[in-house]
């Protein structure tokens, strides 16, 4: 059998905080706005905006259109309905803009060492290239739903990724902060890295972190991974 | 007009040494063959290879399947006939190992440093990857014609890239040794420069870098690109 060599990783909540990146961002701009409701909100509309594309409700659309339309479904519960196209524009593109957690350059850095590091993520290319250059994000190659035209946990996004390298999905492992993720992952032949993410939604919103068996690894962050994987 | 931002790189001959590399390995391994004339044979079955598939003639198919085609038919022709599939699946991942040439990384890296760099190659993903983890070679993105499923110079291939990045075609520039390829990148909108590679084919075989003035730059090497961009 061969070993792990490569390492695919889900990105928001995972690599970067959009949850503080959001607060951050709105809070600056719009002080009268419950900046962590608004976070929560505008994530909350994820799910379902993706359900309509892969049940095949809506035809293939990327990640940024999805976000902008969940935006301005938001604004006027936010007293934010004046916007105008431009500040709109601008806002959606926090997404391109989220900061990664403490330990994820570093982390990273060190996984590349043994490892080929790509991303697989529901958001689009572009906004995880735009996000890997400001925030120095390592990667070897940016993997995205937008390639292989299917959301996870659509099996044809890792299966899609694990094509890409010609490899067996033994050879491959997920490294996520969300059970569903890896699950979906394992189900395909993947191995799993589950990294606890206690903050995703907020100081105010704990997640639960407990450990699923099921997985190959469980790590508080990548450092912790890289430790056990010995990089 | 908003300027260039993003550029995007043709591989095979622009920034790695297909011919060099390829001698190189062949004759180490294969010193009783004529290694210039195998690795040149090799590649001129390159273009016809993809119009099979730019054609419809043949369904999308990957380089690396691309190039194994090709090598099945050469081997007999350099007395290689007796190469097993273990040697011939080696020998093919050469592609995979091209060095870059002497002023790549360097150029690049600069370059990075203004720009979002790029690959926009008709090399598959998990090649173009491959190679860069190796070769140290800086991508923000790696995109590939595997991702449009069209081969340069179709137009989807650049039209593409320019998408991923919601971009203008004049906002990107194409760099490439080759001028083709350049003039369909041209007749998309988007700017282009030429990079001389006067040893593309070998020393023995000197390729015309004459200037086209229909290209926005001409550079000797990657060095002399980011000299003339200003990084």
């Amino acid at each position: 059998m061969p070993g792990v060599s490569i390492l695919l990783f889900d990105i928001f909540g995972t690599v970067v905080d959009w949850h503080g990146s959001i607060v951050r961002e709105v809070a600056n701009a719009y002080p009268q706005v419950d900046a962590d409701a608004f976070a929560r909100a505008w994530r909350a509309g994820y799910q379902p905006a993706m359900q309509r594309v892969r049940s095949g409700e809506q035809g293939w659309t990327r990640i940024d259109e999805l976000h902008r339309g969940i935006l301005d479904e938001l604004l006027p519960r936010f007293g934010l309905a004046q916007l105008g196209e431009a500040e709109r524009a601008h806002l959606n593109r926090v997404w391109h803009r989220l900061d990664p957690w403490p330990d994820s350059v570093a982390g990273l850095t060190r996984l590349k060492r043994r490892f080929t590091i790509c991303t697989l993520s529901n958001g689009n290319l572009g906004l995880l290239t735009n996000m890997a250059k400001r925030a120095g994000l390592p990667w070897d190659c940016v993997l995205s739903a937008e390639i292989f035209r299917a959301y996870k946990p659509d099996p044809r996004a890792y299966l899609g990724a694990v094509g890409v390298f010609d490899a067996a999905p033994a050879e491959v492992m997920l490294v996520a902060a969300h059970q569903d993720d890896l699950a979906a992952a394992r189900a395909c032949g993947l191995a799993t890295a589950y990294i606890e993410r206690p903050l995703e939604f907020g100081a105010q919103h704990l997640k639960d972190v407990s450990p699923d068996p099921a997985n190959t690894w469980h790590a508080r962050d990548l450092l912790h991974l890289a430790d056990q994987l010995g990089c």
